[in-house]
């Protein structure tokens, strides 16, 4: 199984998620120029694999800085990691690891520089592995909610290649599978760039989970002739109260969950919750590039000269999830009190 | 203004829909054959021109039966009509164009059979201009349900192009802007086929009103943001109790308005009215190809292998919509009484 994102021998791998389904390149970036370059145009993309793609990147942009003084290092640190933080505004996995990296950096003051560089590097690739873990850990504990004969609707993608690998709304999936549960999964195919259809479907048919690609206004049709059990989506902030950020379209997914009296879960690590932000309404939502609406693949399917709107993510508000899945444990709400008690758990 | 389908001197002449927004090329059809497939392939859709289109190619079929026997000529022409009725299941106006022909047909026994082939003709040729004044009407109806400064989200096509001209859902919006509301329009781009993004958005564009595309995963978003102050799509066909088979999605954006207390219309001819069926669940919809999802504009955009769903239409039931607005007039629930009123009225 190739990782999704991994740091090796001072380079960057990643798998460049632009080119699924239809090739599976990998690609080594030795500048964290370049990270930052891959995580805006999106070649990784996913909010746990951001965190450890910024983390890793931060780590890389260590490497380059040439000078003995410790403070003089933090301030060329800190400006690498303000290019990084200034990629994509929402998923707060990936201010996470960067502030991870420069945290590391500040706390080694007094090391040799060159002893700091090397530390920022191992705890780069331990954040690699224990993403992994985490994933491995979220799985199980989501798995539990589904039952045997299943049908799991999901959004976007939360699967491995959001993640370092087995993901996380994919990863409760997997995990049940393997626990031997019989699960078929729909796949809305997530517009407007498609990481339903090209990315969940090809890396659930790749491990023979039964998957059925959907366009993302048959979700609701589908949950009212009875056909979904459960949704499991991903997610790229959720706020001290639970209110979700995720791809554009959980919303609308959610919403017709709580219409049909489907559960609605929500799969993320601990480090996608934000709390210091208290609501769902102060979370930045990226708008990106009309062209991700007017073209596909770089064909033009719009008609010239007429707006679009193309904002990357929606919130879904607690009310609306049944359940917040991470890796140290579900929650139910109220998820103020819930989240909270978690965090504080070892 | 070009007729999207029209009945010229033997021959019927389309604007060719699957060549838009790129371009704007009509084709003629000399034969009830070429008429079908043209429905088959959607190079005509909207169940109002599919009515006339249904019609006229009944009536062109006429022309082609050499007898001097009105049994044999009806049963020929009955083979006609199957071929046109077996091209597309759901909307029901399809159905009402061919039975008006047949009927005709029927009723002109013990005339000569050439007069009888001029008096379809005649028929065809007038419910062109019939579908025409209907829009209009229905247009007018319908704009007393905006508000100047309204933004009118709506979901497929249901413009001009879906009619001969002018439009059920689009023609309330086109009486709307002609008696001088300001109208802002979202259009879903509304998949797999984008008939709201390569249609909707081209003609109301070249009308000059005010339309943005969004993706149909957004609408709920921003039903929430309070962006949307009416929802206005069209049907493909309304049972006696009032549930709407339309484009699939149509359900989901119903939901979005219900949970956000935003206004649902549905603007559909008498003729999409199915009195003979009770509810929704009777009514039979298309399973289109598994390409129309997979490929866009013949790019594979799909992994191979996976399966796709890909049906054509949902069903709203009638407790999720507002008003129903007809050429006859605007009806409200109870929709089983109020539409079998409004059929009774001359």
């Amino acid at each position: 199984m190739i990782r999704t994102v991994d740091y090796l021998d001072g380079k960057v791998v990643l798998i460049d998620q632009n080119r699924l389904p239809h090739q599976l390149v990998t690609i080594e970036l030795f500048d964290y120029r370049e990270v930052a370059d891959a995580i805006k145009t999106m070649k990784v993309r996913g909010a746990p694999a951001l965190g450890v793609t910024a983390a890793i990147g931060v780590a890389l942009g260590a490497q380059e800085i040439e000078t003995a003084d410790h403070q003089e290092f933090m301030s060329k640190l800190e400006q690498v990691a303000s290019e990084i933080r200034a990629t994509r505004p929402t998923a707060v996995n990936l201010f996470w690891g960067v502030d991870r990296i420069l945290a590391a950096a500040r706390q080694a003051d007094g090391k040799p520089i060159e002893q700091i560089k090397e530390e920022l590097n191992e705890l780069a690739r331990s954040m690699v592995q224990e993403d992994e873990d985490t994933c491995r850990r979220l799985g199980r504990n989501g798995a539990e909610l589904l039952k045997d004969g299943d049908t799991v609707l999901t959004h976007c993608n939360a699967g491995g290649l959001a993640c370092v690998g087995y993901g996380t709304a994919l990863g409760v999936i997997r995990a049940a599978v393997e626990s031997g549960k019989r699960i078929r999964v729909f796949a809305d195919e997530t517009r407007p760039r498609l990481q339903g259809m090209k990315l969940t479907a090809w890396e659930l048919a790749q491990d023979g989970i039964d998957v059925t690609i959907i366009a993302d206004n048959m979700a609701a049709s589908l949950m009212r002739k009875g056909m979904i059990d459960a949704c499991v989506v991903g997610a790229d902030r959720i706020t001290a109260n639970g209110d979700t950020a995720n791809k554009i379209g959980t919303y609308s997914v959610a919403l017709a969950a709580k219409a049909h009296g489907v559960p609605f879960y929500v799969a993320a690590p601990m480090s996608t919750v934000d709390f210091q932000i208290a609501s769902g309404e102060e979370i930045p939502i990226e708008e990106r590039s009309s062209e991700e609406m007017t073209h596909v693949d770089g064909h033009r399917i719009a008609p010239e000269g007429v707006p679009v709107m193309n904002p990357s993510f929606d919130v879904t508000p607690a009310e609306y999830i049944s359940a917040i899945i991470t890796e140290k444990g579900v929650v139910r709400p109220t998820f103020e009190k819930t989240l909270k008690l978690l965090k504080g758990e070892g």
